[in-house]
């Protein structure tokens, strides 16, 4: 089967997904589970090949580590999947009802956006997890994972159909690309799939945006910043900017610029340097901050750096104004965050901050689905409209306006023969 | 100023207008509705150079219609306004706050979405309504009206920006475009244009679409469907085929193709072609219709058409899936009616067919913010993500996530020493 026959098959078959009840796809979800823990050795057993494979190719030990599917996280991915069984219905909420004259009804309701392309990265438990959340929202999904885990997500997606086969959920709502030639064909299919998730590199991403006509939910850069205002707590500033560079470097919610104000320089960063020592945080200050603690002169181009790693770029500045127009100069709209005793203060660089994410006194690291409490999670959009900051089943859904009448025509209501009476219901 | 210079200007005036509160937002809008009262005679004057160089220029009846801007059109639109002042602020709606721990709250909170592009046809008085909506929700807004109307267009603008100074509202927030060549320019600044909405012809929306990587809210077809089913009302039938057709020709939401049971279709086509006749309806029918009615033959071209003329196309179909099968494959997801007393078979029918708007024993002509009753409209869009259907203020808005801590970091929480409630509030 070509991508076309495939992506059309899913068209087809996410409209009658979009119809499943609640009870439909529930079975559906708990038949994977149960499928999962069934087949817990045979896939632990592709994972291995992948595994072996992948140290062959000396891929790197971070890599390695979340290629990694063995079967505690078999138990977590299943945990995961129970705890969806128990969300409320997604689809079908009514968010607006309104009386539009006597016996003529409007009402706004959440459906299904359609076959959802997902493209994500070495983790096997991101194919479960992605296909679950499409799945009890009612969307088709095309997969394209890592190909060091192509085995591995071979048999996921296997058993997962074979699993939504038996709760007679329509086959082709799931479908695994294999090679990478099949994810740019899926790129030009606008008129079968009506939303690419890549989850992945900046330049991944970015190419992604810029060869799709489809719309992209997610993220290229993640260049958070913090800023610490002149009457922060010198300790408090201390652990928020600790925790937000270096809980976990190689993700997209970690601090890469800190701002700092001038009143407060002086007692902060030497404080600041101490903390970092153990971490060997490699620091880039601008000019006033060379002056104060030892560091590299930042360049202009540091205050474009997605670092990922132990390494951070520090600004003074003379205002919280000035914090502001950096960040929303450098910024990508992500997870920015203020240390200040001043809570008018932090409402006003919350309100002036254009990023999906504004925090006050504590650390860019709680810019997660999890952590936000949603449950799994199919991404983070630095995106401006649809869907913003951690997204979970919400992403998924759009809504269509139902209105029911009794064969009520425009034109008496052109003519002025009847009236509208626009009354909300709910 | 050249465009660059423009696009950068209203992104910095975005995030001013973000934080406008509404009091400043409401006293910019009541003063565009007084210096619209009090410059009547100015405008007036404009818009007869417009007229004057239109009917030499000899464009065509309706459009000249579409480009009057008299004083009751103005009475008109400053009535819009006065009725958007008394709308509840839409700016920090408060959608959902969980307590992630003591003392750590996390807010999902509405604001603008940011810069937004609006191209929009020869009517002055979307001028006015596009402005005011953008002003309400804080966003800073980009236009292009049709060349038809640039001297209405440029005293308009003139005049409202002379009111939202007064207010203190920056200036940048808004920015007239007056060539051709400024909207390709504006398509390739995505780095300062959050939004695109073009309003025009089809070719027009689908050119916007294909040469910007902005993200486009519209529609380019609107081949909008009727469906009567076998048990319909033979009367109720026909009022809603004729409304659905003949109400306004040239719209969107006007049906262009009407699908028929073949259990009813001897009974029920004779009747319409009665009812069409006064308004000169050309029918293009398949073989089976035509063994019914006098009729042209349709040919596969014809179901892809919106004829936006009293001109139809007609299929009779052998059940309703059949009849979904169709929509799906040929409509546009812009609006479509079921005729039925089967209220179970309607539902079906609301369900399955994949469209922003689907109906129940009504015209497809009620498609429409106004008859919704969401006041203004930017205009309908076919999209699957953000906004779909009628948009009003809605559609220019998105979220941000605020979080409030005490100097909380995620590493407690990492490593188990501190737990999320992850309580609901909202």
């Amino acid at each position: 089967m070509n991508m076309l026959e495939a992506a059309a098959n899913a068209k087809k078959a996410s409209i009658k997904l979009a119809a499943s009840s609640t009870k439909v796809k529930n079975k559906a979800l708990k038949n994977i589970a149960e499928v999962l823990v069934a087949n817990k050795k045979m896939i632990v057993t592709a994972n291995q090949l992948d595994l072996e494979q992948s140290e062959a190719e000396q891929l790197e030990a971070p890599l390695l580590k979340r290629l990694r599917f063995d079967e505690a996280k078999i138990d977590e991915v299943v945990a995961g999947i129970e705890s969806l069984i128990k969300l409320d219905e997604p689809v079908g909420e009514v968010l607006l009802e309104t009386e539009l004259d006597d016996g003529l009804t409007l009402i706004k309701e959440t459906c299904p956006i359609g076959v959802i392309g997902v493209i994500f990265e070495s983790r096997p438990d991101a194919l479960v997890q992605i296909a679950s959340l499409c799945l009890k929202s009612g969307n088709a999904v095309m997969l394209k994972g890592g190909s060091e885990a192509k085995q591995t997500n071979k048999v996921l997606t296997e058993l997962i159909l074979r699993a939504t086969d038996e709760a007679g959920i329509p086959s082709a709502w799931i479908y695994n690309l294999e090679s990478r030639a099949e994810v740019s064909n899926m790129l030009d299919l606008d008129e079968y799939i009506d939303l690419i998730i890549p989850r992945g590199s900046n330049e991944f991403v970015r190419y992604i945006i810029e060869h799709s006509r489809i719309p992209v939910l997610g993220h290229a850069d993640g260049i958070c910043h913090g800023y610490i205002h002149r009457d922060a707590d010198i300790k408090m500033a201390v652990d928020v900017a600790v925790d937000s560079k270096t809980q976990y470097v190689a993700v997209c919610n970690a601090m890469e610029t800190l701002l700092v104000h001038r009143g407060i320089a002086k007692e902060f960063l030497p404080e600041l340097v101490k903390a970092y020592a153990p971490f060997n945080v490699r620091i880039h200050g601008c000019e006033k901050t060379k002056m104060i603690i030892d560091c590299e002169l930042a360049t202009e181009e540091d205050w474009k750096t997605e670092y990922l790693d132990y390494e951070i770029s520090i600004r003074i500045v003379d205002s919280m104004e000035d914090a502001i127009e950096h960040i929303n100069t450098y910024g990508s709209g992500h997870t920015e965050t203020i240390v200040t005793e001043n809570a008018e203060k932090a409402k006003t660089f919350m309100m002036l901050v254009d990023s999906g994410n504004v925090f006050h006194n504590c650390s860019t690291r709680f810019s997660d689905g999890f952590r936000y409490g949603f449950g799994a999670e199919v991404g983070i959009s630095t995106n401006k409209i649809h869907a913003r900051g951690p997204v979970g089943l919400d992403g998924l859904l759009i809504y269509k306006y139902k209105l029911y009448g009794h064969g009520q025509i425009a034109n008496d209501y052109a003519k002025g023969i009847k009236k509208f009476t626009h009354k909300r219901i709910k």
